[in-house]
């Protein structure tokens, strides 16, 4: 028997998701549970991937197994495809297994040509309704299937507006629409050099196989690969029976939530529009209503359409976002999924399902997308600054959370900016498309003119977690000019503007943001998660203001407190580089002495901090050229500094320059050559902590040797390291216990761990160096051709932001095997940047790590993404 | 029981040399035949183990068992130590597992004092030679165990031989000796700050004790480092009777070869000093005497040592370099061990051996040093020019070759001069010394103006096989000066000067050399090795020359063309900029197009010389950053050349430079950047390809693509490739097979071995690059600290040059094994520089590699390394 590529709608339910992707499944499922959903067929994901497969062409096979499917819809509607008297007219969408907005395309109103139009005028008696369906079919499926620009339909369209003096398409009639249809199709003959397709299945199979294409476009490539969704899960189309909005107003679009997305509140929410097709209100192209407004115009379809919510809600276990058309009075469902909200609402809605006994702890748990969380932990604004700023202009408060910066007018600029200054960005547009989803990416925050709470700008913003103010009308832009005028206060690009998204306000210049914290409901999440997972959750943090923040996010220690940020602070970098410049070992134990100190006095605050919380302190890892001036006026300041010759000086600064710096004398290689560095930070660190013990502070600090790649380096330190410690606290006279342990981040070492692990009490993976060496990779120079390796699909995710599990996790377990080989009683972390990304998180659960460290920021996430690995793999 | 550590030599045979070290092993062995040895005890290398276990002492147990030996050898000499009347006296010599000649210290005549020197005059009724041992006794001491300088000694000597007028020490009467050794005594509490120490006891113990120091000392770690002994062997110490070769015109000592070390002859070789001991050969002090002449002087001693020396050489079946002492016409064997030897005469005697039937193929095989051939293909001079040039010197052939360099008059004189000009050195000494090793490995051949073929510049240049004159007493230093006189000609530092070491000839200025060839007995040998090895042996070649000279050195193919070696070239280094510069893919397909040609016609000249071996071809691999200028001036000119303004090019160049280029954009990556450049180069490889198979010549390539980390950067490229080739070779209507295959040189395509497989036809390891990847080394960089890894015991061999089994070499491991996985026929070699390094190709066999690939002249070598690995574990 032949596979099976297309679906009825009543063939289907929720459990075909992959198949059939989550649009077709879930159409399904509602036409099982009785609701007004109007029939189709889904053409399956499979079909996509034989699609590709057979050089972007759809089989004859599958070809026949939609026009099979096509003569039932005929059968059930009474209507016929491509017939004049009574056409039946589909519409053709995307639908992928994970829900992708913005990305794929949609085509409505196929089947009319210029004979069904004119036959569905008359069948209407509205050839109003008639023919601005086919200018818009014209206009879709010339610019999605045929690739027509479509500023040549914005031209006619606008003209004819003008013309007629009218503000929006509302205001055009039956007449305007004809005239409009027409030179549609006369421009796209002028623009393609054939005739507009008049054959409605020519037309629905070239619709077919154009969402297909969709699905290896630019934009798909880059949504996937920022949401980690495969290439070869395809994509598959639903083709459904057209119910029309725009058929007068009794009818209408829009778009629903079961709960609001922004709050979580449960409460009813959505907009629409009278008189309008479903993308009109998703475009953004007339400012839509509130649904509940329908409650006045139309009480009984309210009060259905919000039942019909509710039983979805309680079907599905979550919070719902919906897709209705009332055609004449008659309310339909084209589309239900889980909806998308901000972090504050999944939260809250989290919560409250366990509230509702809808779901249990570990549920909620694992409902939460633990990157989104991210959001929550997002600056706001310091409320006493606030307080005497006045708002220059407002908007909707389309996605939460505080930003400011620099004003972009295009993502390109936004990317440029960020890349320039290195300072925050705020892109200013007048609505965003999905090319602009590269340059939202890098901003701060988005601001746009016009679309609403579903816009294209306030759906993306929220999924990324960033603040975004949408249609804002008092603003008007100038691209070219590179102005933007906010209710007459001009400013231009690169100029400071700030935005509160969870308020719609606008102000101008830059107001300071706050550090968030976790309480209310968040504090609740954050309790289940703690209580659900095996992982112990630290953080990197390098001064006490970071140690403080990162517990106040619930860090369980500090798995990574780098040394050489210290040594980079003005009041110290002049010690440190005679240190450096130092030619023989006394002169660089004197400027050593100088360092210890200082260092001693930071040691001594995190320990406070930290409170008995483990405190692991790597040494000096980075190559000492990077803490020498480089430019020839820095090094005379330098020397005269320092009092030596220039000549000698800059000699120096030569000598230490490395052509791979990255592969050169930095790490241990350090220690090797100059054991007296580590002698000093082994003093500071111990001095540190013996003098915190006798003021009653428990503490136990832990020395991190890096960039080991042989036992024989470890060996050497650790001798030194152990030598001077148990010296001093046997003069200290004080109880203090201490260890010793290493990194894990050259290839060499994860292969020899067993007897690495003799040496070393414990084992952190440092992923971002292991990552580098394993690939062959500098992540300095590799920003030039990964945009290569992602567009050519040979990288479908960031090395640098997830873990690699095929090749660098796979040395990470062979080091955790022979780690505890060696050594049972071995604690292993990882202190990379991964540590706080939730995949790598579930990576490091699986092969038995003991505990991940991020950056505090990133604490909340690391717990929840722990816990989440936990419910899916217990540990025994 | 507690372990044994002090074995008499009636206790010890052959089998012990692990134990005992060679030279107390053979000592036992030689008793056990019956031969003239005195007796003595060996102090085991388990003792020097624990010696520094002990924290650098002997401990009281040790102590216990060497008094124990000496009193057995008191008992068995009837001689007492200490004894006035009748004094037994030693000496205390190192002997390791492998014979470290040089790096080890000695001392002789241990047990005098004053009081025993007195006695031992009265005793043999011969002042002089009593106080000649005092003197020599006292100085050895000082310097080696005590640490004194010995030109505190010398001073004294040679003040003494200027009063007295005579050349050299045979001049000295009784009471010069008497003087000197009172004069030394002096000097010695003077530096000291103590008198000598008197007790035998004593100086036994300290002596002891210094031979196992000097198994730390920097020379010997340098020693071990070059010829891969491992620290933890250790060295015993062997204590013996003394005999004495200064007691007079009837005594003497000397050293001897049983076969011609120089050429391998069956002939008996030796050389010998009247009235003198042991080092005084050795050292070159005099100039000694052929063995030829004892025969004269004592035929029936000559017989007897000669005889001796046969039956040495049977019962070990190798050639044997002997010590000995005459002690009024007695003769004493001290020592014998298998000779050092030149390569030329290691393979005549090994041949000899096999034709006189005392080794089979297989032993002669094993019995030779895979890295010793290197010098049998070391250069000539060319004989036609050499014939018109006329000697200006000449010395002793000391160790044959010849070579030319610029005159450098110290070790580290040598080292600069290398590094600063990168041509050749010649190291002219007096005489060489332990100190002087690091300048003659960096020195292209070594001239000294004293000493004979036993000294320590000809010992050790011919175990490096570098070309040595020796002794050539025309040769006038001055190294204050920076100026050498030879034979009235003056030369300065710098200056050229060329040597034959096969003759002894010394020639002014710098006269060309040749390359070598196999014939002869070298030929027979590698026909024995081509017989027994499994693996093939490749070479890396870039141009028709090369590949010549690999191919009459025997090499089966070409396993490394690196083609960017040909862009180098002047002529076409312009098309290459045009290439890198070029903003679209026209500029740059026009740039490739005028390559497209130059590229082809180097591969027409490859494929004619090979004649049907298989080439296999590597795609542009560096940074394009290396091909372009970077100072301003040249950038200037490229930017004039190109027609371009200069702040155009500038640009570029700054664009293409990276901070760590080693994991940059290089390999593979330009191809995914680029891929007409592998178009271009998959043409060229191809054309070339058709044009020879249309002239009835075999080609088979194999196109390579380096620096693969994923599969899919492999299929990309792949895919470009074979579509071109295909077109090409359909097109050409010809028959020709060729394959693409990858480097296997980044870490993580070891780990993904088995999805590279399905892509690659074959793999090459690229060991230098998995080198640095896998240990985080910059090979640029690491010479900054790898001196303090050597000095501080971290590492023992250099990674570079010898494959890290337990690291790199598990990595290689993994990577067999999946590839064999998943394309059971898969083709495996190694082209790194490692392909030439006798272990890691004995390595590369063990691990089922199908190839090596080295450069040309490392083609003999390796093929007796494979077939030493095959004979050692044959392949089934």
């Amino acid at each position: 028997m032949s596979k099976k590529y297309v679906y009825l709608f009543t063939e289907s339910d929720a459990s075909m998701r992959n198949l059939l992707g989550g649009k077709g499944a879930n159409l399904g499922e509602m036409l099982k549970l009785g609701l007004p959903v109007p029939e189709g067929f889904t053409v399956s994901t499979e079909a996509c991937t034989r699609f590709y497969e057979d050089g972007k062409q759809i089989s004859k096979e599958i070809q026949a197994e939609i026009l099979k499917a096509l003569s039932v819809l005929e059968k059930r509607s009474g209507k016929k495809f491509g017939d004049i008297n009574n056409p039946l007219l589909l519409s053709v969408r995307s639908g992928a297994r994970a829900s992708m907005p913005g990305m794929m395309d949609t085509i409505l109103n196929l089947g009319l040509n210029d004979k069904t139009a004119e036959g569905l005028a008359k069948l209407t008696n509205n050839p109003r309704f008639a023919y601005d369906s086919y200018r818009r079919f014209i206009m879709m499926f010339g610019e999605v299937v045929m690739g027509v620009d479509m500023a040549h339909f914005d031209e006619i369209f606008d003209a004819r507006k003008e013309e007629k003096g009218v503000a929006d398409d509302a205001g055009l009639n039956a007449d305007d629409m004809i005239y409009i249809s027409n030179a549609f199709l006369k421009k796209y003959k002028e623009v393609k050099g054939e005739p507009f397709p008049q054959d409605p299945v020519e037309q629905l199979l070239a619709a077919v196989a154009a969402v297909f294409r969709s699905w290896d476009n630019p934009r798909a490539h880059t949504y996937r690969r920022l949401n980690n969704i495969p290439y070869d899960w395809g994509t598959a189309v639903n083709v459904q029976i057209m119910v029309f909005g725009n058929m007068g107003d009794d009818s209408g679009s829009g778009v629903a939530f079961s709960r609001n997305p922004a709050t979580g509140e449960n409460e009813f929410f959505g907009e629409y529009l009278f008189n309008a097709q479903g993308e009109d209100v998703v475009a953004g192209i007339r400012t839509p209503h509130q649904i509940a407004e329908l409650e006045k115009d139309n009480k009984e379809v309210y009060d259905e359409f919000k039942d019909i919510a509710h039983k979805l809600e309680k079907h599905y276990k979550d919070m719902q976002d919906l897709e209705f058309t009332i055609e004449r009075g008659k309310l339909y469902i084209l589309q239900t999924r889980a909806g998308k909200r901000t972090a504050q609402a999944a939260i809250k809605i989290a919560v409250d399902l366990v509230k509702e006994s809808l779901l249990t702890e570990k549920e909620a748990l694992l409902s939460l997308d633990p990157r989104q969380l991210d959001h929550l932990l997002h600056p706001t604004f310091n409320a006493k600054v606030l307080a005497k700023e006045t708002p220059i202009g407002s908007g909707l408060a389309a996605s939460p959370g505080a930003a400011y910066g620099r004003i972009a007018l295009s993502a390109e600029e936004a990317q440029k900016l960020v890349d320039k200054t290195g300072e925050p960005v705020i892109l200013v547009r007048i609505e965003t498309s999905p090319e602009d989803i590269e340059g939202m990416h890098v901003a701060a925050g988005i601001l746009t003119a016009r679309g609403g709470m579903t816009s294209h700008a306030a759906v993306v913003a929220r999924g990324m977690g960033k603040c975004c103010v949408a249609g804002a009308d008092g603003v008007v832009i100038n691209e070219e000019a590179g102005t933007v005028l906010i209710n007459g206060k001009k400013f231009k690009t690169g100029d400071y503007l700030s935005l509160n998204g969870t308020t719609g306000n606008i102000y101008a210049g830059k107001i300071e943001t706050e550090e968030p914290t976790v309480s209310g409901e968040f504090a609740v999440v954050m309790g289940w998660a703690d209580k659900y997972r095996a992982l112990e959750v630290r953080t990197n943090a390098d001064n006490p203001h970071d140690a403080a923040v990162a517990k106040g996010f619930g860090a369980a220690g500090i798995g990574l407190c780098r040394t050489e940020h210290m040594f980079f602070e003005s009041d110290r970098i002049k010690s440190v580089r005679e240190m450096i410049v130092a030619k023989t070992v006394e002169d660089r134990e004197k400027a050593l002495a100088k360092l210890l100190p200082i260092q001693r006095q930071d040691f001594v605050e995190i320990y406070k901090v930290m409170d008995g919380l483990p405190v692991t302190i790597r040494f000096l890892d980075p190559p000492l050229h990077e803490f020498l001036p480089h430019t020839e006026a820095e090094i005379r300041d330098l020397a005269k500094d320092l009092k030596m010759p220039y000549e000698e000086l800059n000699e120096t600064v030569e000598a230490l320059r490395e052509i791979n710096p990255m592969l050169g004398h930095r790490g241990v290689r350090l220690s090797l050559t100059y054991p007296e560095i580590a002698v000093m930070q082994t003093r500071a660190v111990i001095e540190a902590a013996i003098e915190v013990t006798k003021k009653g502070i428990k503490v136990k600090p832990e020395i991190m040797i890096p960039l080991v790649g042989e036992v024989r380096e470890l060996t050497y330190v650790k001798d030194y390291v152990v030598k001077t410690a148990d010296k001093l606290i046997k003069d200290a006279g004080v109880k203090l216990d201490y260890s010793v342990g290493t990194m894990i981040e050259i290839p060499r070492a994860t292969l020899l761990a067993d007897e690495i692990a003799r040496e070393a009490e414990f084992f952190s993976f440092g992923t971002n160096d292991l990552t580098q060496m394993t690939f062959g990779f500098s992540r300095d120079d590799a920003a030039k051709f990964l945009g290569d390796y992602y567009n050519k699909q040979i990288f479908t995710l960031d090395p640098f932001a997830h873990i690699d599990q095929k090749g660098v996790g796979k040395l990470m377990e062979v080091a955790v095997r022979l780690g505890k080989e060696a050594r049972p009683d071995i604690h292993l972390g990882i202190c990379g940047e991964h540590g706080g990304d939730p995949m790598s998180v579930e990576f490091c659960h699986k092969i038995g790590l003991d505990y991940v460290s991020c950056s505090p920021f990133r604490v909340p996430i690391a717990r929840l993404a722990a816990a989440q690995a936990n419910i899916k793999n217990p540990r025994k």
